[in-house]
């Protein structure tokens, strides 16, 4: 690319019209310049060709994507993609931020992704590593956007509940039961005190436990649940299926009574969130699946907070997501940046429930809260609950006990003496692995480099 | 996990009913033992949790996914994930191969997406680094599967052209252009001997190109095209959009003659596929977009073989994937996988056509030729057509010249002497960067570990 057709990649920040503009946040390795890396990247990602042979036109100054800000990080003698070093080379990295104009792609979620993270973007000249850090939408591009039907506030107005954080319990054992079992485990954790009772993201519509037939099951279930408490419950369907079947199991879901769907979101592809928003009448929400494979490399792929702002944007009501403790491989700064993206300011948009998961149990309660600094989340336990060695109802008996002991400020392990299915958990789960501080996984997932780099992926 | 419920989570091959089961093969890394990760992923992916608490019962012989093979392959004092070390400990490293009782998931995509590579997977204790290399269905599972309509046998009866490769090429300018400019491109590609043209995968309905009007014009375009040649042509028409607007996007190109549609199908999501393959009159076309950012890493994510083979089951007719040269940044051995994947024996699913692309132009015709061996194929240049200096139809005839100078053993150089139209495009596009055995960003993809390893992806 010559210095000119390079110059027509870029634009000062204030000369872009934000309102027809969506900004795209990329970190990006190169070995010949970040600058020029930069203009490829959008070249690629808009304008490839910008003319016809023999017609005196550019399309570049109405379709280019442009950067409007580059900043350099530092430079290194091998690849944060993949360690390797290019003999006499020197990689150079770069933050850099793109304004693209909407009307490239419109407000469509599929053609929204294929700008982001297509062939433009993973493909381009001389770029050795890239990862999608952030978009920013204006308003306008938001307003073509239904967004959450319920949010934060529409889940704990459906559980009455605003002075604490929701208690979700994914049914356990998740695979095999059938379906009067599943809807007695579910009727007892309710009974206990659960809040939400749902499937597991692998149990959908199988032989060994029909849809419609547990629907019919837990949907009862639910209402014995709410009579027997005096509490309103809610049970999530995993209506997760072919795309064309979502609808349908949506609305058998909802005519036995259940009063909320999940689906698997890119599983099933983020456009079929926004097609059920349509017709949902009950909360969406989401399950993580299938989002580590493009995520968890740190300089590579696309963050799991973009995945969440669109899962947002698509219309889900709550999120659940990697949570803290090991096993899930995500630093506590990614938990909370996720979190933060299901409420942070987003034009029309309504705020979402984050729920941070894995491994949970009563024992993990404190650590989450203390670390969230806020009520407005969901625990979601499975085993935590439904492995309880006094049965599902104990289980969920332990998570009201522990957050009575947070909420007084009394230690777990006292509060636990007169609270005999607090203690049981501790006695069962502590040992076997609650969340714990220990850092290898994360120092094996982060340890690229330095703190440097690190500072500059947050945005 | 004690040695006992370990080995609940293993099985001999011979045990197992492959009429009733998938097997998938994975790629791990631990620090553990790679007995014990393995009996892990089995159990996180299946059964989590296999009993109530109190009742005397065991999902496992039933619902258990097993490991039925287990190759240990080397040990390291790093991470291929990361290239970090932890003090002390020692990466173990094996291939594994996992039967999965179908049951638990069923014949449906997103089922199967959640199963192979989903929270259970990706997040299962003690592994390091995780990549799924490969999935083998029982001919009773693809079964449930239409596959492709038309696959390679019927594009090829659609252009009539059974003894070369077919000459797709993408419409440039990409973005910009009107539809009138656009038909009319189209239109001088195919009278110069292309077979299909096509919409870029970032150009879908536009407010500047809105789709009913393209196609229109791109329909009119294309009957004219075959009155002047004698010959039929496709225009293959990007309906990637929204999932529940892709039906009516396919009926408005149909309605306009327009006889093939696209789909950037894990932007729209796999399950879309199978949607539009219940409806589709015309081919669908596949498009390779989101695929990088899961399938890059050489030791985390999932294969492209694996996603190639899941399109075709989906029902895609043609397969557009990354191809030979520098800036696709897949290895050869990579392409000719997936290639293999597009007609390797599956059961009832009929074989679909490999469009391995790129940066393609008449120049690196011979050497794809050469690569691949066969006349199964397409190739799909962009500016390599509609870049040519003499304009789209000189870029057609540049393909078809160089097609009869492979045919003719000649060089193309030397062919060129009398053939002005590919004289012009090697003037063109052979310094500005055809393919080339430049291997530096293979190295650096593949650079991680030796041959061992390597080979062992393969499978």
């Amino acid at each position: 690319m010559n210095t000119q057709d390079m110059q027509s990649f870029f634009a000062d920040e204030e000369t872009i019209d934000r309102d027809v503009s969506v900004i795209f946040t990329y970190f990006i390795e190169t070995l010949t310049s970040v600058k020029e890396a930069a203009a490829s990247l959008c070249q690629e990602t808009s304008t490839a060709q910008w003319k016809r042979p023999n017609v005196d036109e550019d399309f570049r100054p109405r379709h280019a994507a442009k950067v409007i800000s580059l900043e350099p990080i530092d430079e290194g003698a091998a690849s944060v993609f993949s360690s390797t070093a290019v003999f006499g080379s020197r990689f150079s990295r770069a933050r850099v931020r793109i304004a693209h104009p909407i009307e490239n792609f419109g407000a469509r979620l599929p053609n929204l992704l294929t700008v982001a993270m297509g062939e433009g973007a993973f493909f381009s000249h001389g770029i050795t590593s890239i990862k999608l850090i952030d978009i920013e939408f204006p308003d306008s591009f938001l307003a073509a956007f239904q967004g959450p039907q319920f949010g934060t506030a529409g889940l704990r107005r459906i559980i009455d509940v605003f002075d604490r954080p929701l208690f979700f319990g994914v049914v356990k054992p998740n695979v095999g039961l059938d379906p009067a079992g599943f809807a007695e485990l579910a009727r007892e954790a309710w009974v206990g005190g659960l809040d939400v009772a749902k499937d597991d993201e692998m149990l959908a519509d199988t032989a060994y436990s029909p849809f419609a037939q547990r629907m019919q099951l837990v949907g009862q279930a639910r209402q014995e649940a709410e009579q027997i408490t005096g509490r309103p419950k809610i049970f999530i369907a995993n209506i997760t299926d072919e795309v064309d079947r979502i609808i349908e199991l949506h609305d058998i879901a909802v005519e036995n009574g259940v009063n909320a769907v999940m689906l698997n979101v890119m599983a099933v592809g983020l456009s079929a969130v926004r097609m059920l928003r349509k017709r949902s009448q009950v909360p969406i929400i989401a399950h993580f699946d299938c989002i580590a494979p493009m995520s968890r490399h740190p300089y590579f792929g696309v963050s799991t907070t973009v995945l969440t702002k669109l899962q947002r944007l698509a219309g889900c009501d709550a999120i659940i997501m990697p949570g803290f403790g090991e096993r899930m491989m995500t630093s506590e700064e990614e938990v909370l940046a996720n979190v933060q993206e299901c409420v942070a300011p987003m034009g029309s948009i309504a705020s979402v429930l984050p729920v941070p998961g894995g491994s949970d149990w009563a024992g993990t309660l404190p650590q989450v809260y203390e670390r969230l600094r806020t009520i407005d989340f969901a625990l979601v336990p499975g085993r935590g609950v439904f492995g309880h060695p006094q049965g599902p109802r104990a289980g969920a008996e332990s998570l009201v006990q522990s957050w009575e002991a947070t909420v007084a400020r009394i230690d777990l392990a006292e509060y636990a003496e007169q609270a005999p299915q607090l203690r049981a958990a501790i006695e069962a789960f502590s040992a076997a692995g609650g969340q714990d501080d220990t850092t290898d996984g994360e120092a094996l997932i982060h340890g690229y480099t330095g703190a440097v780099l690190s500072s500059v992926m947050r945005h």
